[in-house]
């Protein structure tokens, strides 16, 4: 539901704060809690099913992920990493799939497995045939410019090209520093996402330098799993632990 | 892996502690953690899916997860409900098809989804099934006694007819005050199994009545949950949380 709605989350007069789940329950909790979208964590769908994250094998996953996500009363965006293909006529297709369940929006990056970028003209090609294909999708070009080593000095070119390719947002995971953030931001009129770096970065410096969309990444994932096995180790769960009640209810509505 | 040491664990000084995984991620981190052993929730793996608990919708998610846990280098058991079939020689086959993948012990409930208890005989039937059917498997034969409101006063009974039928072990979740886990205790000579209630139970006490092995149930998928959302709402990860390369190992090993 609502690629209208999660277009608008990105003008607010602050950054859209975006969670990331891995699964329906994560996915559910966190919209329960107030969030008004919900993304997904490439790194939690592709460790829950016992995969690594990155290589491109987690295509079904992602995509039932994204069915039951679509179920939310909020608007989903869906990370889909390098478009599981190398065609970019069968990454258009995956993403109108997509805007036929009911999803708002895709992150689509440009980082491939083997830690080199996809070639800039290349990239700018699949962003165009996704936006040929849904064009209502919310489509957020992320490069890893800053997120694979050696390459930083890239990210404004990119942002620029995936600008001008018809993206609707671009998203660098890894600028925190002042010196990094402005000169992506200045760059492009399309909103910019940062990922959030505990101790590296807040959000209000994040807005303050002109961030429109911050994300948690596999944080929130990470956080959970160290959380399952500190209450099995201590036999003490933490406060506010939701009944079994409460999480059929997240299901059931 | 392991069934026999799966049988070994029930037998030791000290109870079996069992936590209780969802997806592989949380079955690897826990295992890694040091836990001799994993089971998990049915819980986890259907509200992960979207889906309600204990209404034997989810024996897809089941398998997968069990085809991945049983990666680990712990024994895995698999909580099946009430066998997601109500023909014997299906629930069966499946237990079958678990131990062909390397599982080591699976739990087999009496309790139906509109809230009555299977008929004993029934119940006792499907045990000397799937014994027939996958001797090796640990059979932890659980009874909703407890579970589902009014049925208290059947669960030693119950205890004894499973147990004549063949089941490894009887998992009684519910049990906890004295008055309630000694005559389930001294019904049967199988491991008695309850569940880890926070705040009604502790592992010491436990054990000081004879029971064998303690699960975590939902416990530790909900505070899992309970985590994400904290952690998103209050932009501070827990101490411990692990890096993204922590979690990326977890998966290739």
């Amino acid at each position: 539901m609502g690629t209208e709605t999660f277009h608008d989350l990105h003008r607010q007069e602050r950054p859209l704060l975006l969670p990331n789940a891995w699964d329906f329950a994560s996915g559910a909790a966190l919209a329960a809690a107030g969030f008004p979208a919900i993304g997904t964590t490439s790194l939690g769908v592709a460790a829950a099913a016992g995969k690594p994250d990155a290589e491109g094998g987690t295509r079904e996953e992602t995509l039932a992920l994204a069915r039951s996500l679509a179920r939310l009363p909020v608007p989903v965006t869906v990370d889909i990493e390098g478009g599981f293909s190398e065609r970019p006529e069968e990454v258009a297709a995956l993403a109108a799939e997509l805007l036929s369940y009911g999803v708002a929006g895709i992150n689509i990056e440009d980082g491939r497995p083997d830690g080199s970028l996809a070639p800039s003209r290349r990239q700018c090609v699949l962003i165009e045939a996704i936006k040929a294909a849904a064009p209502g999708l919310f489509l957020n070009a992320r490069t890893d410019a800053y997120w694979l080593p050696g390459h930083e000095q890239e990210a404004v070119e990119r942002v620029r090209a995936y600008t001008g390719a018809g993206a609707d947002g671009v998203f660098v995971p890894g600028i925190a520093e002042e010196e990094d953030v402005v000169p992506v931001v200045d760059a492009t009129p399309l909103p910019v996402n940062a990922l959030f770096l505990p101790g590296r970065v807040t959000v209000g410096g994040l807005a303050a330098l002109g961030v429109r969309r911050i994300s948690y990444g596999s944080l929130l994932f990470r956080a959970a799993l160290r959380a399952a096995v500190t209450t099995a180790l201590e036999q003490r769960p933490p406060e506010g632990t939701p009944s079994y009640a409460d999480v059929q209810r997240l299901v059931t509505g």
